[in-house]
C-alpha cells in the first residue's frame, strides 16, 4: 500500500483503536493494529479477545492498495512525536515506512494474514439513541460498577431493554446505579438484558465526536456492537445472570428521612473527611460518619494519630434526625461525576441503603449501603 | 495562637515551604512544619538535615500571638482541599485548630520545642542578583549534574566567584554545562568556590515571583542562604572538591567542523530515534548515530525487533564531514531545557566532545562525550 495522509488524521485513527491492542503477548499479531484502504478510505483496526475497535478515515490520497499489521505500541508512540505535516505511509512485504521530508522510518510488520478477522455483528435487537445521551447515562452508572476481575458479572453494566425502554445497571454488590434512559428501536419489540463488558463503554464514552453523532447499537448472540460516525466498537458480553436489584431499591414507604443538599459542597466536605481516614488500618480507609440533625447534616472523621474533622452542612430536611457510618469513597465516586447543582439523599435506617437522586429526574438513582456502627 | 488569614495565603505558604519536610520519619519534628506569628506576619517554616525553608505570610490578622508543629503532609493535603474563604488557624497547646464556616478540623501537633532552631547564614562572600537571571542560568547547568546520591560530588552545582564574575558549573562526568554569569558583589572581592546541592535549587527556580525580583546569596562556612522577597532558602554545601572541568573544555583548535542546526527541530528528532532505541538491551538505551555529510545531519537509530529510524536535517556546516555514536539522552536533556531557535554543535572528532553553544551568546556551552563505536 502506499497513501498520503496528514499526521494528525494517522494519529487520530491510531489512538482511536490503541485500547483495543492486546497488552498479553500470547498472540504477537494481537499486539498490533491492522492498516489497509478499502473505497480510498485508510481503515485502522485492533482487537484483543475481549474487543475490537475500528477507525475509517477517508481523507486520505490512495496511490497503491495494500495492507500491514504494524507493532501498536510503537507506532503510536512514535506517531506522537511526527512533525505536523503529509506523511507518506507505505508497506512493501513484511515492512513498513514512514516518510516526511527527506525522514524515513521503517518499522517491521506482519501480513494481513496473521490478523484476525473482524466480526460482523447480526442481531434481532437493535436500536440508535445520541451518543451524548448515552456517555451522559453510562458515566452516572458506571461509577457503581465493580474493578473485581474474578466476579465478572459485576465489571459490567446491564444493559435492560423493552420495546423503547432502556436501562442501565450497575453494581458491585456495596452500591448500585440505575439509569432509566430509551433508544429507537429498530428491531424486535421483545425484553433482553445483557452484561457489557465496562471496558468498551469507558472507551466510547471517552471519544470526541459531533454534538448531533448517533449511536447505533446492535446485539448480537454473544456480542455487542456500537457504531458511530467512522469508528466501530465490539465486544464480547459476560456471561452470567445479573442479581435482581429490583428487591434493593428501598420502597417509598421505607424512607425516613429526605434531604436535599449542595452537591459540589458535600464532595468538598467528604474530600477532606476522607484525607484523615486513610490514616486506619485498611477496612476502616473513608470511614466517616453523616448525621442529620434539625437541618444540618454533620460529617465527621477521626484518626487518633492525626485528628479530627467536624463539617457542618446547611440542608432542607424532611423526616426524622439520623446518624449512619459511611464509606466515603462510595459518595465521592458519584459526586465527582455526577452533574448538578443540588442533589436529594433518602435515608431508609442506619443499616440501610442510602438513596441519591437528582432534584428533577425521577429516572436516575444511586444508592449505597451504610457501614457496620 | 489565634490568626485569621486567606485559604489562599494559607496554602502558599504550606506549599513553599513543603518540600523541606523530611520524609524519613527518624525525627518526628522535621516530618513537620512550625507556623509562629511574629511582627504581625504568619511564618512557616520546615527543615530537615539537608534544606531549610521560611516563607512569611504578611496579610494576616493576628488576634492571639503563638506557635505549633504541624505535621507537614497532612496539613498541605487537607489546605488543598478546604473551600476558598476566610479561615481562623488557632492552636491550643499541642493541637492545631482550622475553623471555617461552621467548620473544624482539630489536628495533633507538637510543641515548638522539638523544632530545631533556624539557622542564621553568616559570610564574607554575598551578593545579589535577579532571580529570573539566576533561575534561568540554573536551568540551564542543572541538566548536566548526576543523580546518583552515593557521588554527590555530582549532585550539586559548583559556584565559583571571582568578584563581580559568578560562573554555575554541572557534570555527571559524562556530560557538563558551564554558564558563566555575573553578581553584585557585596562582599569580599576574593575567589571562592562552593557546590550547592541541587534540591535546593530545583525550589527556588521553581518560585513564582515578580519579574524584579532580587535574589541575595550569602555563603557561609559550610551552609548557603538564598532570600528572595518573603522566602528564605538554606542548604549545607556539599563537602569534596569539584574537578577541574576548565581541562575538559576543548580548545579552538580542536574543533574540526561547526554546524548551526534549528533546536526545536533536532529535538523532535531526536525524540523519534529514542523510542526506537529503547529496545536495545539497558546499556545501549539512546544510542543513536550522528552523521555530518554536506551540510546534511542525518540521525539513525536501530532496533533488530522494531526496525530502524533514518531522519535528514539540513545544516549550516563548517569544516569536514564526521560521524559518531551519542547518547540520544544527553543531547535530549539539555535541547527541552535551552531556550533558542539555533544552537551551535561543535564537533571535535568521533571519541572527544561534542559542544553545544547558544548562537549569540559564548557565555554558556554544553558538551557531552560520544559513545565507543
Amino acid at each position: 500500500m502506499k497513501i498520503k495522509c496528514e499526521k494528525s488524521e494517522f494519529l487520530n485513527g491510531l489512538q482511536t483503536v490503541a485500547k483495543a491492542i492486546s497488552t498479553k503477548n500470547t498472540i504477537y499479531a494481537l499486539s498490533g493494529i491492522l492498516l489497509f484502504v478499502e473505497n480510498n478510505e485508510l481503515i485502522f483496526r485492533a482487537t484483543n479477545i475481549e474487543m475490537a475497535i475500528e477507525y475509517r478515515q477517508k481523507e486520505v490520497t490512495v496511490l497503491e492498495q495494500g495492507s500491514i499489521v504494524v507493532p501498536g505500541r510503537y507506532i503510536l508512540e512514535i506517531a506522537k512525536k511526527l512533525p505536523d505535516e503529509m506523511l507518506e505511509l507505505a508497506s512493501e512485504g513484511y515492512t513498513f515506512f514512514i516518510r516526511y521530508g527527506n525522514s524515513e522510518i521503517t518499522v517491521n510488520g506482519l501480513d494481513r494474514d496473521q490478523f484476525p478477522d473482524f466480526p460482523e455483528i447480526e442481531g434481532n435487537y437493535k436500536g440508535v439513541m445520541p451518543l451524548f445521551r448515552f456517555s451522559g447515562d453510562i458515566k452516572e452508572v458506571i461509577v457503581a460498577a465493580g474493578t473485581d476481575e474474578s466476579r465478572p458479572l459485576f465489571t459490567g453494566v446491564l444493559f435492560e431493554i423493552d420495546g423503547e425502554e432502556l436501562s442501565f445497571v450497575a453494581t458491585d454488590t456495596h452500591r448500585l446505579a440505575l439509569r432509566k434512559s430509551g433508544w429507537l428501536n429498530k428491531g424486535d419489540e421483545g425484553k433482553i438484558a445483557v452484561i457489557v463488558p465496562n471496558k468498551i463503554l469507558q472507551e466510547i464514552v471517552r471519544q470526541e465526536a459531533n454534538d448531533d453523532a448517533l449511536l447505533e447499537i446492535v446485539i448480537g448472540e454473544n456480542e455487542i456492537s456500537f457504531k458511530c460516525e467512522n469508528k466501530v466498537y465490539i465486544s464480547r458480553l459476560i456471561e452470567g445472570k445479573f442479581p435482581n436489584y429490583h428487591q434493593v431499591i428501598p420502597a417509598d414507604d421505607r424512607v425516613c428521612s429526605v434531604v436535599e443538599v449542595n452537591a459540589s459542597y458535600l464532595l468538598s466536605t467528604l474530600e477532606r473527611a476522607f484525607i484523615l481516614s486513610r490514616e486506619l488500618v485498611r477496612e476502616h480507609i473513608g470511614r466517616v460518619s453523616i448525621s442529620l440533625v434539625n437541618e444540618l447534616m454533620s460529617v465527621d472523621s477521626r484518626s487518633p494519630e492525626v485528628g479530627h474533622i467536624h463539617e457542618e452542612i446547611p440542608v432542607v430536611q424532611q423526616g426524622e434526625d439520623i446518624s449512619l457510618i459511611f464509606n466515603a469513597r462510595y459518595l465521592l465516586d458519584i459526586l465527582r461525576v455526577i452533574e448538578t447543582e443540588n442533589i436529594i439523599m433518602r435515608f431508609t435506617g442506619v443499616n440501610t441503603p442510602l438513596v441519591l437522586m437528582r432534584k428533577d429526574d425521577d429516572r436516575y438513582l444511586y444508592l449505597a449501603l451504610p457501614l457496620k456502627g
